[in-house]
């Protein structure tokens, strides 16, 4: 019974080396899967990991840098490294949807992908993101991040040539139920082309997003 | 035990009278309501009436009108009249909205306000609705029905000066749930001025709808 | 990727300034809002503050006041200056229900508008109702702020010729949920004329109180 | 594995015998049960027993009686033979309500119990339930049968001084869930003295408040 | 809009005074209306009290009792001065269901009704009910309070003569969604004779008892 | 694309056979997999099979039997021939539950166990549940199908030393919801050795129940 | 207000035309966008059309053919010409999941795309996932369709290193809540690049797969 | 009213004596009841202990053992001799799941059952599980561990020829809904002989392994 399998062949098998969720581990636990997978992978990174146990992981490893708006810890510096084409806009409705944004964009930069951000252009003011609309044209794929009733991946899709991922986020309070309402309406969009991951995971929006370019990338090879 | 005693008050306490609510009733159960009403109230009318009722209904009463449509019998010619200051505008998000949005519209209208109409304007095609803001901005109060995703009230409230009725529809299918994810969108919309009503009540959006431009009169006046 | 792009149009638009939603957004980015809306905003407000970050806010900003049952911020003495016509009208079922409804309160005075307050008159005792219904049948628009089972509105409604609007708190516990079961009382009514925002809300039912009192005036002007 | 276990002995241990429920049994079944129950108990019922079912019924078995409303066949003319002292009044909302409602009101008298009936007094009229308010004075035990929002239980309760028993059914639509809506209300009653039953339960209602005036009996002896 | 109006009126119309609910409110208003009911009722209580607010209220009011366990306060010595006939025995499925079942014990003698305990006999373990059988027969009313499964007041209400009160708790974990889990066992019971109240509502529930044991005393003396 | 992969190699691994679900496929489908089955399968079963499909079946495939209550289509006659030791006793609370009951009896039979069915022992009178107790000390294994509250595998786990595979079933109303009430309650017993399966799931509980006693002839064999 | 305002624009805009959704229109105002948006459109389709409507809709357009397994209606024979580059497979879990694949299906080679089919592939034997690896490994994007507990997804997103599409189905009874249990899966699937769309929409996931592969061919022309 | 009666006869009964269930109790009702127990059964545990509250207790009695990991706390040290034949073999979707993990395989253990651990061979890397297969087919029952999506123990199930128990954890995050995600996986899993405990009971899954092997013993006897 060893704590933990690290899926070493992750990388071969999906492009992507296996990321250590951060929630329900003990600080020895990721220290110790950290340290077992930087023999291996390109990129080590943990999600989810709060400032204080990133001080304690950092006082053991070396290298390790912390994200603190994106909650990642992660031994790369690849960040600054693009190495794959296309570019991944990253959107949010509100300002206090930024940590998850930033979630997404800091593990697709990690990744080597391009990030484009823009905050803070929700729905109430429609204006806002009409004047920002080359950000959408330009993108090749969109992170759409938005909470309380989540409109703006339906509109960004009504605009957009390239898909989008819906981010649901848990800002909000009373009929938002912690990102339901988003989340619903992300799902029941009347536009086309939205791909939905689960509430408040800007990580797995990245991936996808990272997975969707890495296929073009791919297909133009052919 | 009589089965119904009607509120015949109720036009002098607040202005509308009771209107009858046809579900769970027996034919002859409306039919006998409408009667006693007719001797009372300026505008006797019946909702959630389906052909076949409303037939049997029109060879017992005489006068009787049917909109199928709204699916409404009325009895009242008070439609064509307008006794009230102000424009109800009426939107829907998709096609498949019309028949609430038409209880919304028969009802103000029988009661004896101005409505406008404007049908399938939903946000996936923002331009639909940029290139009619003339009819918002014209609006006194203005009706929003939408089902699926129910994003349309928050982007007509980010751009009108006015109160705004939001009306979740149970169009949709799937994780809709028969309305409740354009109901979440409402209540959760980041955009004010916005007032919600239960799942396909169109006649519930039509006499608050009334009762604002009502108060407005009477403000009006002193 | 600035965090914030605020909305200054919005006042031009729709009557009322952007307003601050606290929650999710760091102190310093609260600072930062209020500092760049006060060039152009007439009023200046921020909700969901709680007592130790408005002290942090009010050692940085000049002149910031803070209602503490309401948890609002703002830049403004228009408190007490009435500039809109109407009455708003704000009733409580029960003592706890008092922060939603001085949310309410003071959003609504600060955007000019006269506000009658009316406590603790829930329908267990509807002869406490009754004996207070002058305050119903004095108001323009009446907000009526309900946890619990959340009943009121629909007495209220029955008893005014004014619109009502429906605040459900999530006060209570069990099978209240948080708010939703005042939620689906006040969207079930068998009253007319309610239109209901999100769990409390009390901010919200402010702005729509206002939007229609707002309505009232523009009508009067034709 | 005989398909039924009669509990003959149920009216010795708790003062009622059991009652056939209806639904999901084949009509060969119910017979048998009525035909092996008529041999003991001093009243024989069925509940759920739709039109057609009951014609069938009645072909097979001798002098079973069919309610309509109520949906009920029984054995048994006790209905106007009241046994048990004390009144059960049982009051609707509306008049969808009624089915429920004669659930109950049947469902006692067939008992022994007497039983006063007061429809559709629902609480947007309120006047309608303070002009009766002799009949919630004169009762001994309360059934109060409410849809839609389900407010009714919580006033009557606030006035009347024996318990209330509330019932909500499964009238309204949308956000009325079938009934959970008004279940909801009744169960987060700010008034005290309310036990509920299961949507549309009327024939359970009539049975606690039978126990409840049993009670009552056996005191009394004391 | 002072913060409450007391009912000082509903012991008249229901035999019952009001009685102050802790949740929602300052030690300073719960003092304030224990301070001024005082005068007038015959019991002053308080409920969901927890110590130190208890204790806060204890150093300024006089003679002020606290129940740790129901986390009750109380103006009154008349616990031990039983003044209505009959017994109210009161039975818990585990040992966690304690604060519950007290809050219904203390209330009932608070209110002057002779109260029965039995603790932690629930069904896992159906000896343990038979051999206490002698306690149901000898109630005239019985509170039955249940957390996870739920499934006393069932087994109970099949052995029992009188009335039974269901107490769902919001003792469990997982799948109880603090006590939905019970209540639905409760409102679901194939056996009969059950009202069902609020989660955790022991209070309620002792209400409710109490107005069963006044109309069995009213009903003797006619 | 062939429309079925059916899985010959499943008896190998697991003991048992591929089972055809039959909703949701079209007659042909189901007629087309079961000759496919024929040729390499020692029991060849369909369950949720209505009669009109059943003869449609039966009119083209040889040997086909049909079992109404139990809505099953086999091709076997192993039914009679018990090929493994140890006893499954098959229980249920009302007589309306028998549905699925037979589906899992059948289903056990035709995969060669010996069924005890037992029917109609709910816990609303629990002394038809203590006169049979023998069943239940005479069991391996225990399968109680219940629907409404679903209270009867807790107490039947509370007197058994054998496993209790709990079937929560779709009979009741109202807040049964479908069968989520017993559901829940069967998750939160407070007896234990309950194994839950899926709402009217007859067949899982059979299969549970014949692996259980496939590994203890297995066990016993070492 | 006319019924239907066509987004001719949004092939532009997105890449694909409007496409009409058939649910809850009248086969008039399908009929009548069909016509309208034949002059414009490079391919015209509706989506959700039982076979009665598809007649009544044949028998007044000509050319229109219906797939009645997809349940769609299309003016187009490009299903057969291939225009963008690019594999779009498409799994199912089970057999009954069909009917939804082929909605995916059929609207990718509508729209151009190359579809590959692999039905009844679910993980309960997971070998048959694996002898079709190869499946997986040629793909671009992979739709996964999959009802009941929907597991298919997570294990193939594990396998591919290309985007997947979780699209779950209502298909299933009782606990899968018509499609939310496979819906909730996808959603928290511990395997990455799995974007989720709503239940049953097949449409969806083949306008989202078209969307990723649309975004291949332009970044391999920069 | 004493505040436990234990079921002393519970192990004679049903093979297992009563285990404590520490939530919602105090320390000295944990230390009461544990000092009661150890004069009558073999093994005495309590689960659910935090380490807080595991001092006190150990620092009153004497030999206390605390497992910290599975928050157990025995008097016994059968944990080391095992009793029973067969095998529980224990497995887990992730590192995250140890705990619950642990509440199984202690309790096993204790009550004197051989356990095999194999931890974090959840199925996004699929040759995980695949490597690890001889540990499924040498068990004689599975307990499967699983949060997030808890697919495991579907693909568990269509590889094993023994029983296999689900215990869905509250591991996850969003539309895990504390646990809820898992269970609707387990409970609708296409794979057959599965049995689901509540979430979170690592405790549950032990007690039911327990018994399936006591079976296997008993029916070998015979
Ligand atoms: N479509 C509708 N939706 C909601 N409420 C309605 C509708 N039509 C009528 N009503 C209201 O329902 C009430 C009548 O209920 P009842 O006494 O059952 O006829 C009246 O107060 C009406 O104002
Ligand atoms: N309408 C009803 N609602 C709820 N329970 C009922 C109803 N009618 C009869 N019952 C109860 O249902 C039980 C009968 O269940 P069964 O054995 O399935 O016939 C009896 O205990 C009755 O007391
Ligand atoms: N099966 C489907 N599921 C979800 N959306 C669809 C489906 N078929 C068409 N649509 C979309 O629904 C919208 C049409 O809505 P409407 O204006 O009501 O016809 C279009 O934007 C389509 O892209
Ligand atoms: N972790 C656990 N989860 C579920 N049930 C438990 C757990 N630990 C103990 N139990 C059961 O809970 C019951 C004890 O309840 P109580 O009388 O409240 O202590 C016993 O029947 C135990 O078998
Ligand atoms: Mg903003
Ligand atoms: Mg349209
Ligand atoms: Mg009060
Ligand atoms: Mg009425
Ligand atoms: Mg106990
Ligand atoms: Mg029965
Ligand atoms: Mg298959
Ligand atoms: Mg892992």
């Amino acid at each position: 019974g060893e704590f933990a399998k690290i899926d070493h062949h992750r990388q071969l098998r999906t492009g992507f080396p296996e990321v250590i969720w951060g929630s329900g581990k003990t600080t020895e636990q990721i220290a110790a899967i950290i340290q077992a997978m930087r023999q291996k992978a390109s990129v080590v990174m943990a999600t989810r990991i709060e400032q204080d146990v990133a001080e304690q992981l950092q006082a053991e490893i070396d290298g390790l840098v912390y994200y603190p708006l994106a909650r990642i810890c992660a031994l790369s510096t690849s960040e600054t490294i693009v190495t794959h084409p296309g570019i991944i806009s990253i959107l949010t409705a509100g300002t206090a949807d930024l940590p998850v944004a930033e979630e997404a964009a800091i593990t697709a930069q990690l990744c080597g992908f391009k990030v484009k951000r823009l905050w803070d252009i929700g729905v109430a003011g429609i204006h806002r993101l009409l004047s920002h609309r080359q950000v959408i044209y330009e993108a090749n794929v969109l992170i759409v991040v938005a909470g309380m009733e989540g409109a703006l991946p339906s509109v960004v899709a009504g605009m957009a040539d390239c898909p989008v991922i819906g981010v649901p986020t848990s800002i909000g309070y009373g009929t938002s139920f912690g990102g339901v309402a988003p989340l619903l309406t992300m799902l029941n969009s009347c536009a086309t082309g939205i791909g939905v991951v689960n509430i408040d995971n800007g990580f797995g929006a990245a991936m996808l997003a990272g997975q969707i370019l890495r296929t073009a990338s791919k297909l133009s090879k052919n």
